[in-house]
């Protein structure tokens, strides 16, 4: 438990400032303006308040006590960073804000909320929790923990870069064209895109803002005649991104964007409530504006990639196979002698990304694993945990790269020596549910809801699972964990051609070994098979990298899987072993060799 | 086309009692207030306007025109049993009766519609189209068909007997202390059950009102003190069934109904909007009772079969595979000499079941169907459409008995003859898929809808699939088609242990040949594997009788596959063979010798 004091000192002030302000309870959400993943440094609030460092959480300050709400990734981990005498920490699902605020919040009591980090969606909740209490949620002018904060970083203003033709594929003049066509539909006049990857994707724009998504954060509102609004400071613009934009957007302060909402008095616009800041849908309620709550237009044909960007993610996973084939060779190499660690391997896998000259940036931060610290799914090294690669242990890197023709995500287990009958059973098992999902093909309307269990079953069967979805959309040169589509319980999207997936079974023994084998699909339309009768949807393999021959029982896979393996390691060889030195080669060419 | 001009001065006699009512529409649906399958020759309303005789349909009439909706079964039937000049055909989804009403009927007109057989959720659907139109929507006193059939029949009122404890294993009393604890939960005072299933399962009686399921058409009121009222004549109580019910039941006029909800002044009663007759909701609340709506309280435990009811669904379709297996050698040893129909085949097995002397009656219409009417896979054979089964051919047989122990549904696909390639490749795709669902394990909280694709992989992988779910719940003694459970695309109730449910993967190849295979599956703890870290679910297979090994390419079968199967073959010679004479159990050795 942290018993930094400063802590204390900043619920103290924020404590002077809410009753200064005649509030009861504030809301400190993770969450910035945009929604993300990453958050840069001036939105790290909760942080700031509370020592917490996770990706979601969310905070509730009541004059006389407060509360930390964390999921299941974070139980443990709450604990360790936050002063808990200060913020009794709570699991979100079991005993949710909803019910603390119902009983912590008296009636009569106001309670505050900033509607820019919080989500159309997300306010609605909170009204009912506030009704239930008999309490008044207020939408706050400020943000509480920015009026306190005293030295709050600078909101990040890096540059704004093009993303060209021959990435994006298709114009910004095309695409907002089709996001108009979609408001002409809804008989809405404008739609504000809220989410940062749909106003690059729309604009054929990127930044780098936050760490691993290269997206600025900006905000654009687009108009049913095609053209755009970027809330953007145009000096951030490089000159080409500044010529591109010229014909289809203008750029405005950020801080306009409650002014231009307010322009639209009369018209009808659109935003997605699950997305967009419930201060959007107030100020145009105020401006007299007419409020229709759509999906973001730009979520689905985001997430269908165009030939262009088919082509680029080909190029960038070979690229990407490139640089994880000359690390696994290292680590075969390197691994039994001992000496390194958990992030000095991590270090090496970036430094052969590198390598390419096109990297641009990791697209997550890596999970570089050994032993017992792979068996959590979402491992963080940190100087305290990172071990050392250890003979006789599962090694498992999940890593990916952001270059500018596409985003990777792949994840290999090795062994460090000889390994066990049950990490052989185990890997096998998860690579028949890798395999088993690399081979299927399925008919249109199918969801990744209902082919999730094909990736398990293996492991069904002996009693075994995983608890996390077996794969997550992926961006095109943008967020690795992109929507709609998943594959998992979960997944309620229907597949289509151009989607990217992850394909990442696993199975962890707590305390022992994790095992994860993750490969990037492409959605297809499957070459029709004679005497077939409908069309069928397939996957094409993108990632290409051996897989640990040594952990493979091969008595426990069919005909079917044996022949994908070989024929997937045969044209990993083809692939990359061209653009390797001699040495490297033969080793991939050993690692690669056919099983039958 | 049926141009019976009966239809025409039926119609005219709707229309001018319409018209002397000021209604300028009302709603006719193929339901009954009790929302099942089948409905007694009184509530065949639809049938008598429009001649058409589906099993799910809807006619609106309005003063100048008329239409029907059906499913996609339907398309066919409906045009060549219903006049299109009186009635305009229409797909349910396609062009559902929401935007019908709303282009055809006229702001400020009356839409009339009976409560009774109009569910609250049905009622709410056509309120919302009646707003969209600007009409009024009208709840009548009095069915409008109802008021001008006039040789309509009498509703049944066939003998209810009492389901006693060796087959229902849990006493009336203890459910009932089930519903209240429920309705404990729920703060509520009573609850309405409308679907004459869950009547039968709380109080321990079945009857006879309908074809093929054993219920008869009553409502009850179960009580928080766990008391019921129930709402049938009680001269239709046979000695047993009264002195069963009069420690837990009183009986009721089924007229009493609407006088009981008032009394009801000042309680709150739960109702399931999807079940439950939206004049019973209008009855409350005129009334002054509180209405709240949840899930009718039976529908889970009754799923959920109890150890006496799984002992019983064991012998039962023990008892109904001997009689299937006679059949089969029947078929066999007379199909290819010709001379029998799909009719005198389904009769001759009806016969086979009548001789357990246990038989209560068939739980479905048998689908018997040779050659291209096997392709249809709702086919119902009628003296027009009825093949003879012919060498060559694909003969398929979807029956099911019910047994006061258990209710049965099994379909086999035997071949006539010699096979060719593609029938072969088919069926045994079909089969993998069957298998693949037997031998599944399945962490809890996995849903029909997540295991679905496990029916289909091997279809898919040759471009084909089936249009039907995979599986239905089966009842125990009731309706062969139980919700809540289902393997389907649209499966999203957990599967627990102790449900029946079917699993019946099918191919059909259009004019030419279908294939089916279906056993009965109970839903098991599964025994846990050693290294295995949580809890697993698993199937037992219920259903024994042989399967075509003509119609089995082993090649495409895995070693798993050909044990499951042979290990099959091998418990339905153990079980059956036994209680059969001996030519029969000889031959039946032969169909089940092993593959391998």
């Amino acid at each position: 438990m942290s018993t930094e004091p400063v802590h204390d000192s900043r619920l103290k002030a924020l404590r002077t400032l809410m009753k200064a302000k005649g509030l009861a309870a504030v809301i400190v959400p993770r969450q910035d303006e945009f929604q993300g993943e990453y958050v840069a440094p001036y939105a790290e609030r909760l942080k700031w308040l509370t020592g917490f460092k996770g990706s979601w959480g969310v905070g509730i300050v009541h004059r006389n006590k407060a509360a930390i709400f964390v999921d299941g990734r974070y139980t443990l981990q709450v604990r360790q960073q936050t002063d808990t005498r200060l913020f009794e920490p709570h699991h979100l699902m079991e005993d949710p804000p909803s019910a603390w605020i119902a009983r912590t919040v008296k009636t009569n009591e106001k309670l505050g909320f900033d509607p820019w980090v919080t989500t159309v969606a997300e306010a609605r909740r909170l009204k009912a929790a506030a009704d239930a209490a008999g309490a008044k949620l207020v939408a706050l002018p400020r943000n509480p923990v920015d009026m306190v904060w005293k030295d709050q970083p600078a909101r990040p203003s890096e540059p704004i870069e093009a993303h060209d033709m021959a990435h994006a594929g298709l114009s910004a003049a095309e695409k907002l064209k089709a996001i108009a066509a979609t408001l002409a539909g809804q008989k809405a006049d404008a739609v504000l895109l809220s989410d940062p990857a749909s106003v690059c994707w729309a604009l054929n724009i990127r930044g780098s803002d936050v760490p691993y998504t290269p997206f600025p954060l900006a905000y654009a509102l687009v108009h049913r005649k095609g053209k755009a609004e970027l809330f953007a400071d145009g000096k951030r613009l490089t000159p080409a991104a500044k010529e591109a934009l010229k014909a289809v957007a203008q750029c405005r302060a950020p801080g306009d964007l409650a002014e231009r909402l307010a322009a639209l008095k009369g018209k009808t616009v659109a935003l997605d409530p699950n997305l967009a800041p419930e201060a959007a849908r107030l100020a145009l309620l105020k401006a007299g504006a007419k409020v229709i709550e759509a999906a973001d237009p730009c979520v689905l044909p985001k997430a269908r990639k165009n030939a262009t960007e088919q082509e680029g993610a080909r190029a960038a996973q070979k690229r990407d196979g490139v640089a994880l084939t000359r690390f696994l060779n290292w680590v075969s190499m390197n691994g039994v002698k001992g000496g390194f660690t958990e992030e000095t391997a991590a270090e090496k896998l970036r430094q052969f990304r590198e390598q390419s000259n096109l990297l641009r940036g990791l697209s997550f931060e890596s999970i570089s694993a050994s032993g017992p610290n792979a068996a959590i799914p979402h491992y963080h090294m940190s100087p305290e945990t990172a071990r050392a690669i250890t003979p006789g242990e599962i090694y498992l890197i999940d890593s990916g790269g952001q270059y500018l023709d596409g985003t990777t995500d792949v994840t290999r287990t090795v062994m460090i020596g000889t390994p066990t009958d049950e990490m052989r059973d185990r890997f096998t098992r998860v690579l028949k549910g890798m395999i088993g999902l690399s081979v299927l093909r399925f008919p249109k309307g199918t969801t990744g809801g209902h082919i999730d269990a094909i990736a398990r079953q293996a492991l069904w069967k002996a009693g075994l699972d995983f608890d996390h979805g077996t794969g997550h959309g992926v961006g095109s040169y943008l967020s690795v964990h992109e929507g709609p589509a998943r594959i998992s319980k979960a997944g309620h999207t229907p597949l289509e051609p151009g989607m990217i997936l992850s394909n990442e079974p696993g199975y962890y023994k707590q305390d022992a070994f994790g095992i994860r084998i993750e490969n990037l699909l492409l959605v297809t339309e499957a070459t029709p098979v004679e005497g077939g009768d409908r069309a069928m949807l397939g996957f094409e393999t993108l990632t290409l990298a051996p897989i640990d021959r040594a952990l493979i029982d091969t008595k426990l896979l069919t005909r079917e899987e044996l022949h994908w393996l070989d024929q997937y390691h045969a044209r990993v060889v083809r692939e990359i072993a061209p653009q390797l030195d001699a040495p490297t080669a033969a080793w991939l060419k050993e690692a690669c060799a056919p099983l039958t």
